[in-house]
């Protein structure tokens, strides 16, 4: 029974608790024992607050049974992302420099999970500041994959990915600058989804105005994602850049007909990235579903030129900008791409960062004129299947070798670098039992028809029901 | 008659329009005849298209006699800002090096206007690619204030502001970086509003994402100037940063009960800038009249720490982005204090970006707060009244001295660098009978409640009647 509960949909649980079918210590409880038998084997969550988790779920069933008007999320369990902070639980963003670091506050994504009634039951494993898409530190190690504990988990959200495959809680919190909600559910065969900046308002941060790093929702099924970004969504004054559609917009049923709907199909990234030929076979079927859906599918790529510049210039200035000065007094006790990381940023000109701006401009109309011929975009996420847990990344992608921890992401960090909105839903498995995801990109702002087109992909291929075999 | 329907407000005129008591012709025929005899004066329009404008009127009124819906616009003359680019009208920018330089295509403010029924009759003068609140270039001359033209009209929206002043065009398309809409509202006795970042979607613009340089209205009544913000405001798909909010909301009555509101009221913006006692002994009056309206009116001003800083970083950076390549290949043909600017912001590094960044959220932040407190910030538009055309810039403010062109303008560009709206409203005159503009300064996105303080204001004073005597 318990790890029937940890295998329902956030939405089933939610009816099930609203209906005091279940209360809310039934359903921490027999979360709290499947992180228990199934956390040892993938190191997924690494602070756990189980007396707390208990409490609060007790006192959720006492203000449901008082008729208190309970939140949407109502008795869910959830593990924060280690780099959100949270109050009185230890944030330590995956690095030794806060082991010890309890925030004031929590951060607005995790108040807003708790108002809604999700009952924090501890954190989730990041890399280093949530650095790269592989999920290590020398704090905590490397978490692994559910599928094959050989092998990595993705990131920088890869405690998250894995502990929803696991079934450790239903849905959780993520972040993406490059693809780390994105990369993760794509390896470990859940579903990720990076919203267009401001859908998610981001607080506290230092510069409120940057748009690269979006968070957003992870679940195991599109539908929870969405229930999880309903939740997540809508404006804020604590966010200059908080887009003002109400997020219970993503509340709405995803169900559409998708007759007719222009699709644009690429497992290559029009030739401009190497491939994985395991990860390029697993989604050729995703076309034939799509067909199959009504969808008129072509085989098409928009012309990302200026994303790499984009993305690698932005992404170094805004690492010195967060953690310049931790480089500065503890250089010594950060890992080293990270270090590199800053540093490139730090030599940034200003001219740099106007010549990114400017590329980034044009991207964002090539994207916009894009969606004009089509509705909706298809790419791999990851340009790999998920690789060696030891590697700190792939030594090479289909032949071509890997300069650095980044080289293996571009298929996400392109998209990135576009504005638009993608989700990453499972789309197959290699020979070996390796998942892999399907990105579906839309246009800006264009988050409910990505959610649409993911829950109706979902549903042809009924993959998010394939859950790992953990001997658990 | 003719000077009448000048002096109509443009919902007057609009209503008239509609109802065929005046024609799109007549209306554009006494404009027409009203600049013919006070641009002289006061050069404010630059490039006049009688013919085309006559043409379209006519077009414009069998629109309507053939029962065509026509737009809130309908048979409004407008002569655009001449940095807005407009199909086959020149646009210079008040370069030379643009002298004969015909767009493609009208940018989008300048579409909508039309969309919406105004009817383009010419180009109002600018600075040198808008740079300053002075309008003098060298292939125009400068801009005189119809209240003295020995004086400045300010800018950069200078000739927008003089025109609307001398009666020749009822409502203005305007830009505001640092006090472009509300310095030159404020030196000639008109409604200037730079509303918040996103409201009014700005395309084409080499650097999509950022937000100091906005567009917005002006006109001379706060109405008008909403009116106006109706067409120009609401999303458009190519500009990434577009607020969702229809501008049809702008639409609706200003009209509101201000019992209760608790208004912060500096004259000199809590000491920290020198401000003219010109100017303060001007706004003085004001605190009164918002307590008759039943306002709570306190002596507070927000701490603006680093909004220098974060204006002056951010300013010539963008320059050094959007003029470089020119200053490159034309230098000598720049004003000098332009090439200054850009070469400012050529050597900035990254890490001043970055910086600038972290002191631009902090005041967003801290303004967030301040407005937790007040309603309602009242500060001075300019430190300066209207001052000698012969400069470039005062050489002192209340015995300060100036250093460059930018130092008289920091009560609006401290404005400015906190993301927040404001307008520039009429408050009264110097004993000379030189116009003083009261800024008023709202929450994060607080447009609405910006311009409905500023039409009870207006109506209180009555000062937006007093036209100038131009003996014409």
């Amino acid at each position: 029974m318990s790890t029937d509960i940890c295998y329902c949909t956030a939405t089933e649980l939610t009816g099930l608790l609203r209906q005091r079918r279940l209360s809310a210590r039934e359903v921490v409880e027999a979360h709290l024992d499947r992180i228990e038998r199934t956390n040892p084997a993938v190191n997924a969550v690494v602070t756990l607050v189980a007396e707390r988790a208990l409490e609060e779920a007790h006192a959720a069933d006492e203000r449901l049974a008082a008729g208190v008007d309970v939140g949407p999320l109502h008795g869910l369990p959830i593990a924060h992302k280690d780099t959100h902070a949270t109050a009185d639980v230890r944030t330590t963003f995956g690095s030794p420099l806060y082991a010890d670091n309890i925030a004031d506050q929590d951060e607005l994504v995790v108040e807003r999970l708790r108002t809604a009634g999700a009952i924090t039951i501890g954190k989730t494993n990041v890399p280093e500041f949530a650095a790269g898409s592989h999920t290590f530190n020398s704090l905590f190690g490397t978490t692994a994959n559910p599928y094959d504990p050989s092998k990595s988990a993705g990131g920088s959200s890869g405690g998250a990915a894995a502990a929803l495959a696991c079934g450790m809680h239903p849905v959780a919190d993520g972040s993406d600058m490059g693809g780390s909600l994105r990369n993760p559910a794509s390896f470990c065969n859940v579903v990720g989804f990076r919203p267009s900046p401001g859908r998610v308002p981001s607080w506290p941060t230092q510069a409120a105005w940057t748009t690269m790093g979006v968070q957003g929702p992870m679940a195991r099924t599109v539908e929870d994602a969405a229930l999880t970004l309903s939740v997540l969504a809508g404006p804020d004054n604590r966010s200059p850049i908080a887009l003002e559609e109400p997020g219970a917009r993503f509340a709405d049923s995803l169900d559409r007909d998708l007759t007719g709907l222009r699709v644009a199909f690429s497992t290559d990234l029009g030739g401009t990235v190497p491939v994985d030929p395991a990860v390029s076979t697993a989604l050729e079927p995703a076309a034939k579903h799509l067909a199959e859906l009504g969808c008129t599918v072509e085989r098409a790529c928009p012309d990302f030129s200026g994303a790499e510049e984009v993305f690698r210039t932005l992404r170094a200035w805004e690492f010195d900008l967060g953690l310049g000065s931790l480089r500065d007094h503890h250089g010594d006790r950060l890992k080293a791409s990270l270090v590199d990381n800053i540093d490139t940023g730090r030599l940034l000109r200003g001219t740099d960062i106007a010549r990114a701006e400017q590329l980034h401009t044009e991207l964002f109309h090539r994207m916009r004129v894009f969606f004009q011929q089509y509705d909706i975009l298809l790419l791999p996420v990851s340009q790999v299947a998920p690789f060696d847990l030891e590697l700190e990344y792939p030594r090479s992608v289909a032949g071509v070798p890997c300069e650095s921890y980044l080289d293996w992401m571009r298929s996400c960090y392109f998209v990135s670098a576009t504005g638009c909105p993608a989700l990453s839903v499972p789309a197959g498995f290699t020979p070996e039992g390796l998942p892999i995801g399907l990105q579906i990109v839309g246009p800006h702002r264009g988050d409910f028809t990505v959610l649409q087109v993911g829950h109706a992909f979902e549903q042809a291929t009924k993959l998010t029901n394939r859950h790992p075999d953990l001997g658990a």
